[in-house]
């Protein structure tokens, strides 16, 4: 028998600020966690989706565009990447995009909510893909800044924050209490990457971040790139070191073991999207 | 009496491939001209705003976006920028960004669409503001492809494309034709621009644009940006010349005459713009 195609009549909109950007499709999974509501789509264009609270997080044939760009520019950089940390990113793609490096020995995902791994090992397992199953993975459900704060000094090569926006249980993802602490985790030839919001859809937070960020760590930069689905399109994520500023500078023996595998992240795309800082947030940094 | 706000109940929104992009806002003008459905919202987050065939063209607070990321990086590097051209821009923002260089002494702006400008200077005057009343500019009510194939040879030092998706009036610009007519009457030392599209929501297009104006012009780079409101909100623009490819090498002097006026564009964020091709896009291109 013939399994007739989905219909997908109805449209699933994310809100924000008079803005909404919509995928046609269906609602396949919705339910309240104890920290949030969780969505799961069926969509024509990118997929299988999820979103978290009403906000889109990712989609199968749209991950990439995040994926790549929180951990490509830090995978590449850091002097050793035997010891990661990841904090959020329950959906798996940050966890599979760093995994590709076979240099990783032990990899730290520290997920505050549990059902959010459950749900897309369940829905999505494209996205967390291999990583599930790679015994170099620790999934850790804790909070991640509880996590930060017992960590031992110098303990991690990589530290990516991998959160949601600033409200709900992300919120205390994005102070100065918490990026000290990253700090202190990171040996000194690290890199610390956060996602870093939109410089459209969430300026004040973006400017604020990249701020903070940079009283914290002796070097930081945002880099700037595209996720469709978030609001605006229009993203960023911030990169920083204590020695010296190595993210801005791929290995490349990395770059060459992983350059094929990448649909979005070059090291030539990561070079030019550190310079890709509109001149309105740069006027407003270097006040 | 107290004027009340706007009620923005309703949702105008662009379809595009399973994908929607609204705004929240009121119609405030809607009409079928000789070549296309014209029609003016009021947004709650935007401004005014612009669409054809129901397709978003522009908004009085995201216009810069595009605008500036068009023009700029050629009007910065060509060798001299006295006679430009403009095809298409009915709405008056290429020209606007285009005339704040005062060595332009003569701009012709060719648009097929009467109404597109007329609509343009009654509902969104600022986005043309001051080009509409400036001397320099010569408006032409006049088909672009026949425009270019009786222009002289070697008669523009910068030619500019600003048009609509490649369906409807804006097809022609899209072919070799038109791109060879552009080169021929192109100073050897001077610069072509033109929207080309999205890598994400019109990829072929994209590619394929890319690809043609590469076989007519001896140098073609494209250079990626963000205009949220067009599909994906992530665009691109591709400059080519002849002599050499100087619209990767900004003109201090001209530089320095505008950077303070501008949001988005800088040297900076041009030289990275154009490193900012993601990876699958290279691939595609350098098959």
């Amino acid at each position: 028998m013939k399994i007739p195609p989905a219909p997908f009549k109805g449209w699933i909109d994310e809100y924000h600020e008079g803005i909404r950007y919509g995928m046609k499709g269906q609602i396949i999974l919705e339910e309240q966690s104890a920290f949030q509501k969780i969505t799961v789509i069926e969509s024509k264009r990118y997929g299988k989706g999820l979103l978290l609270d009403g906000c889109w997080m990712t989609a199968e044939h749209q991950e990439r565009h995040y994926h790549e760009c929180l951990v490509q520019p830090a995978l590449c950089s850091a002097a050793q990447i035997k010891k990661i940390l990841i904090i959020g990113g329950g959906d798996g793609g940050t966890a599979r995009e760093c995994l590709r490096h076979k240099e990783i020995e032990h990899l730290d995902l520290v997920e505050i909510d549990q059902r959010v791994v459950e749900v897309s090992q369940q829905h999505l397992p494209t996205i967390g893909g291999l990583a599930w199953k790679d015994p170099r993975l620790h999934l850790k459900i804790e909070d991640g800044i509880a996590w930060v704060a017992k960590s031992s000094d110098a303990s991690y090569d990589v530290v990516i924050v991998d959160s949601s926006d600033p409200v709900g249980p992300a919120k205390g993802l994005f102070n100065k209490d918490f990026f000290e602490n990253c700090k202190r985790i990171l040996r000194p030839d690290g890199v610390f990457a956060t996602q870093s919001e939109s410089p459209e859809a969430f300026r004040q937070v973006h400017i604020d971040t990249v701020r903070i960020i940079r009283e914290v760590f002796d070097f930081a930069d945002p880099l700037y790139g595209w996720v469709p689905m978030y609001p605006s399109g229009w993203w960023s994520w911030t990169f920083a070191s204590i020695d010296q500023p190595r993210y801005k500078i791929p290995i490349l023996k990395r770059v060459e073991n992983i350059k094929n595998e990448c649909e979005i992240w070059s090291s030539r795309w990561q070079i030019g999207a550190f310079e890709t800082i509109p001149a309105f947030i740069e006027r407003e940094l270097s006040k």
